[in-house]
């Protein structure tokens, strides 16, 4: 993976499913487009101008039936759980990423996300970091 | 709520996403089947003799296609985000939630679920609260 600039203040992170199949049968030794996809948004990262979040590859994000499968997190926000995605998408990932990390709850309205990943998000998670409000109903 | 135990570690807290309506239609001032769920399983709870989690509501966690959705989390754990549930697992679901809570990472195997839980991981992610091994990938 090429470095990434580090920073003081963390990145929002998108973990990237390195073993996703996509559904699709894989022969021995053949590369997993899962794989594929982290190669692609090293790539498109190295090429940013202001990075906008760290790479994790991840393996098996239980996506199996619905991948290529991402997610994106940040301490403190929302976290997004991404599938029927494809190497092509790491441009739109990345754009996805840097408004994900200007957003204070991390939850960016569907509109706000490039078309390709609008219908991306299969579920999401609360940051559990403080304690829930929801938690007295 | 009815109130649970208070113990000095935290329990795997069990997400419910109260506004599911399961890909239903909802009559207005109808009770959604998560808010139904949530009441089937405070239930199950208050009569359970060791009460493995925490229930917490959630104004909707983004599985609206595949809910009921609920996600069970723990400090430290794998996070499992799960889908077409329904009030009749709250039964199955804390027998998950016994399982999950004495599991070391939260890679409770398919296997080891309830039955009618096999086919209900939507996806998962890892614990990001202390640094990824799979970060120098």
């Amino acid at each position: 993976m090429p470095d990434t600039p580090q920073h003081d203040l963390p990145k929002p992170v998108l973990l990237v499913c390195t073993t996703c199949r996509a559904g699709q049968p894989l022969a021995e030794g053949e590369t997993p487009p899962g794989r594929h996809m982290l190669d692609a948004l090293e790539h498109a990262l190295a090429a940013h101008p202001a990075p906008p979040v760290e790479l994790r590859p991840v393996t098996c994000l239980s996506v199996c039936r619905q991948g290529c499968a991402a997610a994106m997190t940040q301490p403190g926000k929302w976290s997004y759980l991404l599938g029927h995605l494809s190497p092509a998408l790491a441009g739109d990932l990345l754009a996805y990423g840097e408004t994900y990390a200007a957003h204070a709850t991390g939850a960016v309205l569907p509109s706000r996300r490039p078309e390709s990943l609008r219908g991306a998000v299969l579920g999401r998670l609360p940051s559990l970091a403080e304690p829930s409000k929801d938690n007295a109903a």
